[in-house]
């Protein structure tokens, strides 16, 4: 690359990493985009590809393919390990470093679990393709283990769901297992009504889906119990280990608990000597730079920020694209020399949230607010459309068409992390059935 | 279930023990249907999925799902570790048994070292969606080392692609990945132009899909070539390590090396107390019942045989099909209180092998042998029509017409197994790169 031109590092190839990117195809500087995966993720969607609804190919993009037009941006597969804002330096795991001029750090967020790490393997997140194969199979093979059990109790276990935390995910999660237990699996097995599984979700907080109006909260929660989900809000888990969990005292045994609930922000933002707030977010300027630290700019779920108006900026998909667009307005200005400092604002298109076949809840600017059957179809089109690539869309839509007429869903297959015998060997009862 | 009908226990859900399966739809018996997958696979278009052409989920679909239809047959997810022809009794890994009447092992085979197992963590082989996975992650990781490499001779290493064996897997996979190399990642690097990436096929025998006649063999390779692989034949690997691999007494760097060469029956074989063939297969008698064990039959690659015209059963899919039949067959006229030892007879409709975009090989029956282009839209209307389940076919179709037009293929997604830079820690070299 031409050393003369200026040097843009880029951490993490998500919605804010790549939509920088992009808005400086046109500018005078070289890009280097790293990132530890080799796909841009559409994260919204990341809950059907955990329940076997789409494959991992249609909501993930190489970024290589997304970006192989951009000349001025080179993508790196590699994890950053450290970041020198003073000698202007990123180290990667595998040794080298990587000098800059400017930086964006938007390495965004991966789940936590309050201080009980130890949860961590009994109650898996969601936030990577790995996990939602790990969700896939932990779902599929529970109802598998049903099937090869011999007492009710054991029955039982195996067919209680708990997703823990009703944000956007868990409602997501919670509502489609209901509709897999319902529909998806019905006349399969042969000695378990898939219908009977429990399906939980728990939130400690008073509602479920608090960033939206708690009219929709309450719609949402009505359109969950109708697909058949225990909305169990008020109280939070105490303990969670391989058989269950712990909640207000009383212990429920189930063998498959999902983890929704906190969210911890990336390791690197800790790197930047700029305030974090308590989930470890790095508290920037109203421009998204670090303070004091003018050449390094923090976006996604990896910032927080309040803006004028005392709404902080949400951590989702629009507000992180919106911000990494905003960071490379203001590198353009400086790359025409101008010291440009103008504040981010978050235009606000709307807040959505699916919760099953037919049901969503809708929150539009201006006090729109509706939901059901026509918010689904709004979500739909919405999601579709924001889909990376022409041709994941139709795949997409196709999928969810067939989806929607039948039922199926037609990524469920296990596999990975040894396979289903290995797992069932592991945990299946050690005693003999007569046939 | 009624205890008073007889009992098929059926190992395995590939081609053969399916098809089996499906043939008893209407009889009066029960079926027990045990894998260790909770899928069946389509085998012939699993070197797609490896090579990201396909999904997982585009070329299995759930044993369930399949005989969900089918009310006398139980799906049971298990690994088979015990076979006690005299009890008539199967035991599972998870401590279970499951008593038979009837037995048919259809557990087929996996691939084989010749006794250099340390050779597997080097040269992965093709037989699982596992398989594929780890294919998958090896072969595109591997340019983003080249990517990363700092040294020529390293580079050329993770450059270099050698595939073992040159039947149609084989062939298939160099194929691919020679397109992959000249075609899909083009302009998607900085520092290294995939296509000057070295894609070989070595085979120890004289010619390439042996299976064939000879001149389709020459068609074959001269294809290959055209595609940019170098056909090295006449001679076997000696030795496959980390960095490559020993042939001819010449030493090759070559970091990625995949093995389509050696097949292993399943060892369930070796429990039936019948004479096994140097790969463990079964010698079975001409109905396909075991010698001395007439209840108990042997189906698909696991089983080996050959005609009263001297040819032997080939190992594919079509032919897992028919025994499989052959097998419901003779069942139900054992249910009929008739004896039937009819001797099983291929239908030979032909044999074909893919080698990349636009080009195959066909033997038809009779004579007919034709390559090209004809023969590659010949496979591909096979292939697609044999998947099993019309969307999947429909996806596939879409897939690969997309693929065609755009040599774009959309499952390029590295997952699984630690992630990329897990396995790009562990071998980038440890030097300091300044930009």
């Amino acid at each position: 690359m031409e050393r003369s031109r200026p040097h843009l590092v880029v951490i993490g190839g998500g919605f804010a990493g790549l939509w920088c990117a992009r808005a400086l195809a046109s500018a005078a500087i070289e890009i280097t985009l790293v990132d530890r995966a080799n796909h841009h993720l559409f994260q919204p969607l990341l809950y059907q590809v955990a329940t076997a609804g789409l494959s991992a190919g249609d909501i993930a993009a190489p970024l290589r393919h997304i970006l192989s037009g951009q000349r001025n941006v080179t993508v790196r597969l590699g994890e950053v390990v450290g970041i020198d804002a003073a000698a202007q330096r990123v180290s990667l795991a595998d040794g080298m470093t990587l000098a800059y001029d400017h930086l964006l750090v938007a390495s965004g967020a991966t789940h936590a679990y309050f201080g009980h790490d130890e949860w961590a393997a009994h109650a898996p997140g969601l936030k990577t393709l790995d996990d939602a194969m790990t969700l896939r199979r932990r779902i599929l093979l529970a109802f598998e283990q049903a099937e090869n059990a011999n007492d009710d109790a054991g029955r039982d276990a195996w067919l209680t769901f708990a997703v823990v935390g009703a944000g956007p995910t868990g409602v997501e999660l919670a509502g489609t297992l209901a509709e897999i237990a319902r529909h998806t699996l019905k006349n399969e097995f042969r000695r378990i009504d898939p219908a009977r599984a429990r399906v939980q979700l728990i939130e400690a907080g008073p509602r479920v889906l608090s960033s939206f109006p708690p009219a929709l909260s309450d719609k949402a929660a009505a359109q969950l119990q109708r697909l058949g989900v225990q909305v169990l809000t008020g109280s939070a888990v105490q303990h969670i280990d391989a058989d269950g969990y712990t909640r207000g005292g009383e212990r429920v045994r189930a063998k498959t608990v999902l983890w929704a609930a906190g969210v911890a922000a990336s390791p690197l933002g800790a790197m930047l000597g700029a305030p974090l707030d308590r989930a470890g977010r790095v508290q920037v300027q109203p421009d998204l730079s670090v303070p004091a630290v003018p050449n390094v700019f923090v976006a996604g779920d990896l910032a927080t920020l309040t803006q004028a108006n005392d709404k902080p900026v949400p951590g989702v998909a629009p507000a992180a694209k919106q911000m990494g667009v905003h960071v490379a307005t203001l590198i353009r200005a400086r790359l025409a020399g101008r010291s440009d400092n103008t504040p981010f604002v978050y235009r606000d298109w709307g807040n959505m949230a699916t919760i099953g076949r037919m049901a969503a809840v809708v929150d539009m600017p201006g006090g729109l607010k509706f939901s059901g059957a026509m918010a689904w179809w709004f979500w739909l089109a919405a999601h579709v459309f924001f889909l990376i690539g022409f041709r994941n869309r139709l795949v997409v839509l196709m999928n969810w068409g067939w989806a929607y007429t039948t039922y199926a869903r037609h990524a469920r297959v296990v596999f990975g992390s040894g396979g289903p015998t290995h797992d069932l060997a592991q945990s299946a009862p050690q005693q003999t059935q007569q046939r």
